[in-house]
């Protein structure tokens, strides 16, 4: 068996100059799908079934101050380190719904429809992965947000501002919901971002769905299953959760970190979303080295598709083990 | 903000008391789905459309022997260490369809519609995710088979014995083809699972499909965009393949290795499956020392789906890094 270098790897170094088999003159027998897969993916924690759902993904620019205690070389290098693209940034959002001890929850909502006509379909697309899933968010009977950035709450109106749960209760942290309802903070928001933050909010919940909201205690079981923990920095009110039947848990954290490959990787990288960056470094720090010595799953809104693996220490850092895919529920 | 110790994980710890919302007098508005989401995923190499196609996966008690040159606990430590569980195995299989300058191209077929049936679902999905991805097996031109082992060419029937492709040439290395074929070595194939191998191969070839076989040679464009590259050692005519169109390309590793935490990992570790181990291990790590030093991609055949990533080198083995999954095409 010849096992030479020029054996074995002929073919690829060989790529260079072969030409093509022409193909001009035939013709597929069947065209390209031309599409992507509907993207959402099921797992049982104990009896609760979980569903991830892809919301899209949003790539943009990498701008100079993206992470505010490092350079843009710094971030480039993480990515590099990743095998992701320099200069760019691909954020990808993956809300959950929980089918738990007689109902149906959500966790989180995606950038909504209206995002998804001005994205051409790179973000939004929760309510059609929904609907591949076979959730009819008529039956959704609990909205849980994590935060009110626009990313989780769009999701709760559609395109026309009409609301896309219309029998869920909304809940949030107490916290949270005090914050950006507080005429007071609104006031004192420094124009721009969270100007426009807070205004997204009250638009979205001055619809009549703020009659609808049940504020939540933070370490209290909040529907079926489902705990919320406190994981405030990245909002004030930010919340994690953990979901639980059996001896099986994992831990839902939401905006926790961002990308794994560069926040989880770096816990000292303060994104330029973080709105109390030292905060959030302290809750990323604590949480994530309880998921280490817990040996727990984590479940993150910004991780690629499926969105959930394991966590070991790595230096100052953590490594991420993207779960192994389940060709079975 | 308080963010004690208790506070922020006062959540998780209080699940081990925390009892749980009572939910025998709720019924969920929507059952559970049950059942997990068709596993095929799509991505483009230039111009090509490639996709992923689950066969499903395989778990069985780790045999003392699984890899012949280590321990049964050095297996498990690796599988620990990747956050799988002791003293099993999960090994997933993906081939791919592709669809590429007017040709429809499978690589490998799977474990086949009669394991489906044995397996009670676990393996042989490749028809039904096929059929989910809009892929007609008639409309498929070239079958390349990486090799003749039972999970790669027994998807080429229906449980009835009837070819799955009917308008397909099917392609394998020569050397591969003729030592399955050849009367001698089959005579001499120690009984067991040697000689069941050479019997599988002859049941199915044997059903006429053996007219429609075309023998390759390695380092030869074979099909449009796909280039047969030596891969010996797995079996004696184990084939790789590398999909290339314009400026990308991605190698089809096929069973080069086996699942990336344990066999990406350990390239010294010799799969028992391996018909000549230190040939397999030599091709292995030529093969991964190129693919790290062009940074190409990888399809791996028993990848965790959607089987896709980037290597590093990591002390003696590659450190795998999972593809981020793309939600638009």
């Amino acid at each position: 068996m010849d096992l030479s270098r020029r054996h074995v790897l002929g073919g690829a170094a060989a790529l260079a100059t072969a030409p093509m088999i022409s193909t001009t003159a035939a013709e597929a027998a069947a065209p390209p799908a031309g599409k992507q897969v509907a993207s959402f993916y099921r797992y049982k924690i104990g009896d609760i079934e979980v569903t991830a759902i892809a919301d899209g993904t949003n790539t943009f620019n990498l701008p100079d101050t993206f992470v505010a205690n490092k350079t843009k070389a710094e971030v480039n290098a993480a990515l590099e380190k990743a095998f992701l693209p320099a200069d760019k940034f691909s954020v990808p959002f993956a809300p959950v719904v929980i089918n738990s001890g007689g109902k149906l929850i959500a966790i989180d909502t995606g950038n909504g429809p209206a995002a998804f006509a001005s994205s051409k379909g790179n973000v939004g697309q929760y309510q059609t992965n929904l609907a591949a899933a076979g959730i009819d968010p008529k039956n959704i009977d609990i909205v849980l947000i994590s935060h009110f950035h626009g990313d989780h709450v769009n999701g709760l109106l559609d395109a026309e501002g009409k609301q896309l749960f219309p029998n869920a209760q909304v809940m949030a942290s107490s916290t949270e919901w005090k914050y950006w309802m507080d005429d007071g903070e609104m006031s004192r928001a420094p124009a721009g971002r969270m100007a426009d933050l807070f205004k997204n909010n009250r638009r979205i919940f001055e619809t009549g769905l703020q009659k609808k909201v049940t504020p939540f205690e933070w370490g209290k079981e909040v529907a079926p299953g489902v705990t919320a923990i406190a994981a405030p920095g990245h909002t004030p009110g930010h919340s994690a959760f953990v979901i639980a039947s059996g001896s099986d848990k994992i831990f839902v954290q939401s905006d926790t970190t961002n990308h794994p490959a560069v926040f989880v990787a770096n816990p000292g990288f303060h994104l330029m979303f973080d709105q109390d960056a030292k905060m959030a470094e302290e809750t990323r720090r604590k949480i994530y080295d309880m998921l280490v010595a817990e040996k727990m799953r984590v479940q993150g809104y910004h991780f690629p598709f499926p969105a959930q693996g394991n966590v070991t220490k790595d230096g100052d850092g953590y490594r991420y083990f993207p779960v192994q895919w389940s060709t079975a529920l």
